[in-house]
């Protein structure tokens, strides 16, 4: 019997077989689902690495790509879009959580785990933060992504400069105007916390 | 005469005016010009505020708007639309850098100023350095968000800890084979850097 989708746990023993190496195993324990889970989690991220690769291959963007999975189902993928859309804050990862959240009306990610090809960027692990995953699984470190050009190291740097040492400009005012939006905030009956 | 909607120098007048401090000024000079930049920018900061004001009256999310401007003229605006639209990652800025990048078709935002209501927390500040804009002007501090319960700082601080000690966790796997999605976007010949 050929089964188009065979679940996870099936593929990853079609897998085995593939290479040599299948043990039937049918006694249950720690161990053995440790196992399975570990080859769940690499399936995921080679799926997320096709992925990156079939963006690369057809030009349509960066070497990225992210898979957002919840109870062993992918839930939503997302391929840099960067210079395809016209969209700096589309990065592979903001891509999926952004596409995520919307297919699960949620502005959480509850239970939700994130595979990325390479260690998120700032910008991407602050939208991790706000998202709230359960868990961050990613396989290229930010030195192989820089060691192509794509300097994230420079904005973690950035972030940890005072003020008036950034290489772009912040300048402060009209702070007592500005907190009175916080007042009404803190007034406001019908608003949603995030 | 009334002119519905004066150029920035107009109306920075009419408010001299209109406090009593009207001085008509001939003769051009460094003072002079800062003078008038100074209005202008704390006229694009209050456009920015009155947004924010009207985001949390109305009900439709979180008290923060953000304003990006070239060459004296607002390219595009955005307010805080995470509960709204279930996108963590729609803060103000995000959708202001978005929306502008669409406007201006392209993925970078050189000679604009952003304006913020409030200092960017950790992923609207990537998003920035991404977006490379000229200028950043912020009012409340992120101490202020904080009092309110927008804990940027929490993230801050979990940006500067190792992988193993944050509290959503990071694991890495398969770095070798992800690492053949930059080598073929080094061998890729029709690519866009950004």
């Amino acid at each position: 019997m050929i089964v188009a989708h065979p679940p996870p746990q099936i593929r990853a023993i079609l897998r085995m077989h593939r290479y040599g190496t299948l043990i039937l195993i049918f006694a249950e324990g720690k161990g053995t689902l440790k196992r399975e889970e570990t080859q769940m989690i690499e399936e995921f991220m080679r799926r997320a690495i096709a992925l990156a690769m079939e963006n690369v291959r057809s030009g349509a963007g960066g070497p990225f790509a992210a898979v957002i999975v919840k109870d062993g189902h992918v839930v939503a993928d997302g391929v840099n879009r960067v210079t395809a859309t016209n969209d700096p804050t589309a990065h592979a990862e903001v891509v999926a959580i952004r596409e995520a959240c919307r297919k699960l009306g949620d502005f959480q990610l509850a239970g939700c785990d994130l595979y990325t090809t390479c260690e998120p960027c700032p910008m991407c692990l602050g939208a991790i933060y706000w998202a709230r995953p359960a868990r961050v699984f990613y396989a290229c470190v930010a030195a192989d992504a820089a060691a192509v050009g794509f300097d994230d190291a420079f904005i973690y740097k950035e972030l940890n400069r005072a003020h008036a040492e950034r290489r772009v400009p912040m300048q402060q005012l009209l702070r007592e105007e500005s907190l009175t939006i916080f007042a009404l905030w803190q007034q406001q009956g019908k608003k949603t916390l995030y």
